[in-house]
């Protein structure tokens, strides 16, 4: 199978039991659930539970724990696209092709599925078997709490206004916004793994490396990508003007950093060898990728 | 001492512990602690908290544990606060006479006030030391998720528009919106303090009526306080159609279930003996609040 076959294996399998954590019948209001599920499914590239499941299985092969992990990832990745498309915020209609959710469901809605999806994750991660299951929570917590995912959001939203170091603040943003996610989703599946120390440092740096890369390619894509490719109105980030890696580098510098975080990234998985083959070309495909 | 003076020493205890929480140089963009800070030190009742305390202390002296807890439920109250009262959800320009969050700091950043309030109660949580740790977490991202706390403000916000059986739904949201969250502090405190399976129970039937007292005697106090009593404008639930106990049962019916639940849930407290005196006070209060 080639990387785009094995991607998609992976990615049914996660989109499985993000069905059975959130069926269409829950205990949820139906209009909440609906409001949620229309958002989690709505055709995302599932980059972060893929990152947490293939972390866990550098180390080991056992699922049971990793896979509602990975959904929780999914689901904090979901929550924070909701509330970050609401007009007090990005104020953005599409996302991935469709109208975002609170255009679907009204912004009520769309707030509250966002809060559920974030809570539900929590839930999820509570179910872990594994002997760091709390050492887990404890930092996912803090790695999208106000230090991390949300404070990237603030300096992003205050970015477009303020002065001050602005190369400071476009490495905050991109930091806290994109690449601690992306870090916890790694980290998770390490920890869940049982990795040691000296390797879940390493991947601290593989996931450092990758999610910059992951929110530069953004930027690109922003500047370069059709609608059509990317789901969504491209030239947003100018329109707004938000602090991105093309405003700030221009796009043949900003190609260039991007370059170097993929190259960074692999050079850490190399040690893993043949374990770490489809996290490679994951890589790989993230410094390569359209949409 | 008289109750007040215990109650308003519990609460200094408790600001005491959020301030270490949430300090002014916190790690988060400042903004973001401001406005988190802003909600959260506005002069709250501390009831949740309050109640996470005495319920840890019918069981156990030691206060390692239940304090970042009691946190974590006023946390997770504020969060719920903020988004409610933003324009898309309840549209509330005063909060315990101040200007809501959003009216101060905009609705971006109240918004991820909110978030961030939510996402730093779980990482309290974390923190617990109680072989019962883990058990919190679950029950509590349980009680305040879709099929709580937030499940309950969908239903309010659905409860104005819909028809249906207006009783059942009225007694879903007052369970949902505000019982849960009460529940959710009750049995936190009961299970740290190490209280076994028949007193976490009995304690839950206790915060289920006090959860609904709680609720009944806001909607009275809605249509008969003044605006300074309660620090926003009375008459809102009648502006927007809520349903609420006065407007299904009236004011008459609503005072005779209100001192119902009020007795049954002191008659629960009896077998504690002193021990729960206060928590006895507290739930008279509960009754008889005038804000």
């Amino acid at each position: 199978m080639d990387f785009k076959e094995i991607l998609n294996k992976k990615k049914g399998l996660i989109n499985q039991a993000l069905e059975k954590y959130l069926p269409e019948r829950s205990p949820y209001p139906q209009s909440l659930t609906e409001a949620m599920r229309y958002s989690l499914f709505a055709g995302g590239k599932r980059i972060r539970p893929v990152l947490c499941m293939e972390s866990c299985r550098l180390f080991s092969s056992d699922e049971t724990d990793v896979l509602p992990c990975a959904c929780a990832m999914e689901m904090i990745h979901t929550y924070s696209l909701i509330h970050d498309d609401l007009p007090c915020m990005d104020d953005d209609d599409f996302r991935r092709g469709n109208p975002t959710c609170h255009k679907k469901y009204g912004e009520a809605l769309a707030l509250l599925a966002g809060d559920a999806l974030l809570t539900l994750a929590f839930h999820l991660l509570t179910k872990l078997q594994s002997k760091n299951a709390m050492r887990v929570i404890n930092e996912v917590s803090d790695l999208v709490g106000g230090g991390g995912l949300i404070g990237g959001q603030v300096a992003d939203l205050q970015g477009e206004k303020e002065g001050g170091d602005r190369e400071k603040s476009l490495h905050y943003i991109h930091l806290n916004k994109t690449a601690k996610l992306i870090i916890a989703s790694v980290r998770s599946g390490a920890l869940i793994g049982g990795a040691g120390r000296t390797d879940v440092l390493n991947l601290t740096v593989f996931a450092e490396n990758l999610g910059y890369a992951f929110q530069i390619s953004d930027d690109i894509l922003d500047v370069t990508g059709s609608k059509e490719e990317l789901g969504k109105s491209p030239g947003k980030d100018k329109e707004q003007d938000k602090l991105t890696f093309p405003s700030l580098y221009g796009l043949e510098r900003s190609r260039e950093i991007l370059c170097q975080k993929i190259n960074a990234a692999v050079e850490i998985l190399k040690p893993y060898g043949k374990k770490a083959a489809f996290l490679y070309a994951l890589t790989k495909y993230v410094g390569e990728r359209k949409s």
